[in-house]
């Protein structure tokens, strides 16, 4: 007689992560397997570069590690990249910035979920902006905290309000921004900036501040909520070098923030992760030596494309653009077709071959909506985005 | 006036994660920091090879990253690597396993934690046999659970019983083990891992085997206790390319298990790392296909370094050595000398600039002896054994 397995019971964290349901994915997965089935789509959907990683950033990191860097490197990271990262971030921000401020982590998904670690307890309520990159709620239940969204409105730019996150506020522990924004490309405004300091102070939150799109910004400028009156010691910033140097596959990213937390979060990546490849920090140091000349130039094309998208709306008003502000996406509002931002989607996939990312995969209030990545070449993409105008009005 | 800072409130899960007190590497900050004053110390402390990694692997890190693999790599790892490594546990373990079993972790460490988050919820209990590495009781206390050591004896050669872990298994979620160990050099014996299924079974445990050691095996063979009846339902085996193919710094390991754990194990990676450097695993890749040779030509040095111990210990009997059937180290005892092992590990840094590890930094089970790693070239190796020994004579 064979036994049968046993029923393993795993953690209710990990059973929990996605909070049931789909995941808002589907759209894309679609896309995926099409193109595993060789029909040719064109993808507008996350945000990877259409440029690889700078050959010369990659010699740097074989130089590195030919020349011997290739035992465990320092848990925090090694001092030269933490002395540049700070020098970098009290440039940006006018904040004095040192290495003890800095942790060097694997990448920036990896800083969020050591941040909310460090702050939250199992239970604790973790505020975050609805819209908001995909694995915002469950890096909040990685850390055992309850996602609580705050809603934006499309209307004021999808800029939250103190008025829409006081009513979460003293329940809470933590508030997560992402400024520029994913998937909305907003760019938090000084006043926006100053509603959230005000409600973090007033209800005694962690402020975590995903800076991950610091160097793609159009119009208006970069604030960092670290440089607020009263905000540095409340604040942990998240930065990354994915976007700004189109390093996405090399997972270096870190946390910046008040000198007691970074030791605190030093103890918990020993227990985590055990630092990051010395090669890949000799490369990153690097990459953040050839300073924002390289980073303009890793921007330029979105900037370009972005400008694109809004001659290709002019004259039109069956598709509006929400103010893309920053980032390398933009926001379509799509509703005057009477379908939904995943209706949408599925419909343009299945005729025109187009993959974007509906409203709807980044939280309730992108309802309507679809997401469009500005990562494909400029030919494809006016044309992409000339069918997508086109396929709109024969549906208005 | 200037307003106070606020004092704000970490997490009680990070503030706590080294369980107050010493971490028990005070020897090795002092020898570190007399490395730093220009004081020549015979570093006899970490498991860092003395070799690089060989660079074969970084020229073909190097290609891939020249090649184009800079961007997101799939998280649960690309699929060639995940089928190369369940080929290689397949063939060890002789359990059948598949792609579906393995996620890639950006190290041995990432792997410990994850497979803890899986199945520990807050307040858990989670056994790990003492002596331990030193990460173990905080990595359990990263995802909240409570670490409860079981500890062994020296005079059976730090094996553990079922009767030495019975006694906690009623009341504990998990329990995490190490074979071939560090810091002892244990190789668990068929009774040994028989015991450890037994009581894994019979009080429904989670069984965490950490074998990043597998291929330094001195005495005996390696078993994984996933290849025991029943066991592969609750077993987590964690591996690493740190030890076995010199590449401590690439940060690259996995853990194998249950497909169903390994999908919750997938998500946790999507909101914790976002998957491994795609060209770090390509450079994995190309280390595994090089075969056992390449493993066997780096655990070489150490199988060497061991058998030097023992020919240098022979005639005296102040120095006894455990069984050091495996790893990278020798444990020794040296409670003959009157002192700790503490004591004699600073006294033998002060005396003679020869830096090993207390056996205390283990845990408790560990006292009265001291740990020499066998990472030093050969001639200076003999000579640092030579002056320990002479050491102890002296005080005994």
């Amino acid at each position: 007689m064979r036994m049968l397995p046993a029923v393993m019971k795993l953690s209710t964290r990990i059973t929990g992560l996605t909070g049931g349901g789909s995941d808002g994915w589907d759209v894309f997965y679609k896309a995926r397997q099409m193109i595993a089935d060789g029909i040719k789509v064109t993808e507008l959907t996350i945000g990877e570069h259409d440029i690889r990683t700078d050959p010369a950033i990659l010699d740097a990191m074989a130089q590195s590690a030919r020349g011997g860097h290739t035992g465990y490197a320092m848990v925090p990271g090694i001092g030269a990249l933490r002395d540049k990262v700070a020098e970098r971030i009290s440039a940006q921000s006018g904040v004095p910035t040192t290495r003890d401020n800095i942790l060097i982590t694997p990448g920036g998904q990896a800083a969020l979920f050591a941040a909310h670690h460090a702050v939250c307890d199992e239970g604790d309520t973790a505020l975050f902006i609805d819209p908001y990159y995909a694995t915002y709620p469950g890096t909040l239940r990685a850390v055992g905290a309850r996602p609580q969204a705050v809603h934006t409105d499309p209307i004021n730019g999808f800029q939250p309000r103190a008025t829409d996150i006081a009513p979460y506020a003293a329940a809470a522990t933590s508030l997560l921004i992402n400024s520029p924004n994913n998937p909305t490309g907003a760019v938090y405004t000084p006043e926006t900036m100053q509603d959230i300091a005000q409600v973090s102070v007033a209800h005694d939150l962690w402020l975590i501040s995903d800076e991950v799109y610091d160097t793609q910004v159009w119009r208006g400028r970069h604030i960092s909520p670290r440089s607020l009156p009263s905000m540095s010691e409340r604040t942990l910033v998240v930065g990354s070098m994915s976007k700004s140097h189109a390093m996405t596959g090399s997972r270096c990213g870190w946390v910046c923030g008040p000198a007691d937390v970074i030791n605190h979060l030093i103890t918990l990546a020993t227990h985590t992760t055990y630092g990051v490849p010395g090669f890949i920090q000799d490369a990153t140091l690097f990459a953040l030596d050839a300073g924002p000349e390289l980073e303009e130039r890793i921007a330029e094309p979105f900037r370009r494309r972005r400008a694109m998208t809004l001659e290709a709306l002019a004259n039109q008003n069956v598709v509006k653009s929400v103010p893309p502000d920053g980032a390398m996406y933009i926001m379509l509002d799509i509703r005057a077709t009477g379908l939904s931002g995943e209706e949408f989607a599925n419909a343009l996939l299945d005729t025109h071959q187009i993959a974007v990312m509906p409203g709807e995969s980044f939280g309730q209030a992108a309802a309507g909506h679809i997401r469009v990545a500005l990562t494909i070449d400029d030919a494809a993409f006016v044309r992409a985005l000339d069918t997508l105008i086109g396929f709109a009005h024969s549906l208005a």
